[in-house]
């Protein structure tokens, strides 16, 4: 069949675009063969205990660690641009008590952003973006639990400020490290869907916001960022260590999914999953010790049924317990997720608007041969 | 340097994938080489002018087109689902009055689809996404202009229910017929990039809204939908034929981008261009003289500059045209192609959706290779 044809090419289609290159990036490289991820030159497991989730989204917008005062004037920044508009706040207050808070999310941020004329993407814009996620989440929850919204303080640092938000006091400093380490290690992740959908938004020279508002749409997915809560969900039927096998050998006779396996890139245990699995273990041991014994029976029975496949247990799988033990609500980690994954999408729409060509594949048609239309009153 | 690696490939960079086949596809055609744009197996110019949009979005939908009970059944479903939700409402009463109406349209979109847990995309759900954007932008530019907003009739058309909710009044048969025709032109085109970011975001299993928003998003973008009113305002600048030239040489010396003409597709005449050019004599013969005027000038100059490549006048250039004679207001222009696409972007979702696979392609790495960080105190 024909493809849109401007030139002569004998491209073959590649279902998913698997194993095409859909940019070239300096913000992030996944290198799934020795299960390294890299941000601007550092891997993770340098980046994900030491560095505050300021000084990392620093270096994914600037490509550079910043000093002491770079650093400070951007954490101050942020500190600053934490408020919502009327507009949003309204716009909060009129959504229905029981709307998805990614849908929440997704409404709020578009109206946070609305603009009178187009804006190039720019890094205070970036910046400002980033700052408002946690109020919009926080508010929503607190609307959600009928609990007066929160004020952000500008004092505190960005994953202290959003669990101050949530829950009315301070957290403790173990739990912000535990946060901000998990904001450090999603911020950003190579070509995911969502950042590759932001980076398309961008190519048409769109706005800041509308590349984010797409990019929120793409991470609700349950292929893409939909997942921790489902693999929560599935953990919790399954109730007990004992219980993993029995239920885990009906399920799939049943044609159920394990949630929290397999990616598309890493081929070894993914770096993130194996920090976070660590931090389960410390700050959650009744959810790790269940959760240890379903990631092993899911394997095992993984491994009998595709022994060729690699087999590795995903960044959801013990995030979900992570998240867990900060005190998150299940309906809140892949919004949690964007919190942390804004800092990288915004990096790579300021990357892209810096070096454009606008994202436009070819479509291979599959339709009928063209042919004359039946008029109306003779159709069937 | 390396990529995302999780298998052997040699696959280049190609920028913006051109050439590369993002998806297959009934849905429409684009024969670049021919002049042709074909929707599930017909040709646009058997459409154009004989069918009505809802006709041509049962087409875009089902594969195939209607009899006249199913012609009655969808119109009466998309009469019926014009209304907005009070959320909606409420939100569109939030935004401040001078909000980029896309950016009206994007956020009410978002707010009116919000759900409570994650739908599959359905044909119901595309008529009533469909059915609530004349609503929103009407009834926000009528806020715009201070004006009483107009309930939506079900007794109308598509095309004739949005004139009038815009305008207050019924419009004549012919302006009707009109803006009819444009929306069934623009209804679908491939794989182009608002398109494609819907298709992305359905990738990930999303819902259908957070893929229209996407879309909304991307086709915002002056490099794709976001022409037209462009258009529009460098005609006006020229303000007379015999202006054409001597404006337009000096504009080019001073490196300004001619709106409205190049595709990276088609290498004739667009097919939708052609039937709008027509319209555009028709209707508007004192837009028209100006526009041909600027249109042969362009062509010349851009011919001179680059003889190798092929000229060719787009879709947005005599659209301006045509939507002006239809009486919407410039800053509307980019929002009524989205009134139109949404038919093609959420047939696109659903057949994603019945033949997903994720899509996420690779990037290459181009940033530094991997070394210790310095901590913050030692940073210059």
């Amino acid at each position: 069949m024909s493809t849109d044809n401007n030139n002569n090419n004998n491209s073959k289609y590649v279902p998913g675009l698997e194993g095409i290159i859909g940019a070239q990036t300096a913000i992030s490289m996944v290198d799934g063969a020795n299960g390294r991820l890299v941000y601007q030159g550092y891997v993770i497991a340098d980046l994900a205990e030491e560095m505050s989730f300021e000084e990392v989204a620093f270096l994914l917008w600037e490509g550079r660690l910043p000093n002491r005062s770079e650093l400070e004037a951007l954490s101050a920044e942020l500190g600053g641009s934490r408020e919502l508009t009327d507009a949003a706040r309204d716009t909060l207050a009129a959504l229905p008590v029981d709307t998805d808070p990614m849908d929440a999310l997704r409404s709020v941020v578009s109206v946070q952003g609305v603009e009178h004329r187009l804006a190039k993407p720019t890094r205070p814009l970036a910046i400002h973006a980033t700052a408002s996620f946690p109020t919009i989440l926080a508010t929503f929850y607190r609307r959600q639990k009928d609990l007066e919204p929160v004020e952000p303080r500008r004092d505190l640092g960005h994953a202290a400020n959003y669990l101050y938000m949530m829950n009315g006091k301070e957290a403790s400093p173990e739990i912000v490290r535990a946060l901000n380490t998990y904001l450090v290690l999603l911020a950003d992740h190579g070509m995911n869907a969502s950042t590759f959908t932001a980076r398309v938004v961008a190519s048409t020279e769109s706005d800041l916001i509308s590349c984010l508002v797409g990019a929120i749409g793409a991470l609700k997915g349950p292929a893409h960022g939909g997942a921790p809560s489902a693999v929560i969900e599935q953990i919790e039927q399954i109730g007990t260590a004992d219980n993993a096998k029995p239920w885990m050998r009906d399920a799939r006779k049943r044609g159920v999914r394990f949630m929290g396996f397999g990616h598309r890139v890493y081929r070894v245990y993914d770096p993130r999953a194996k920090i976070l699995k660590e931090m389960c273990e410390r700050m959650n041991p009744k959810f790790y010790a269940l959760a240890r014994a379903v990631e092993e029976t899911a394997l095992t029975i993984l491994h009998e049924e595709h022994p060729e496949r690699p087999q590795s247990t995903n960044v959801e799988f013990y995030s979900a317990g992570v998240l867990q033990a900060i005190g998150l609500p299940k309906e809140y980690f892949t919004p949690t997720f964007a919190v942390s994954r804004v800092a990288g999408w915004s990096a790579h729409v300021l990357e892209q608007a810096a070096h454009n060509r606008i994202i436009r594949p070819q479509s291979e048609y599959i339709g009928p041969e063209p042919r004359k239309p039946v008029p109306l009153a003779e159709r069937g």
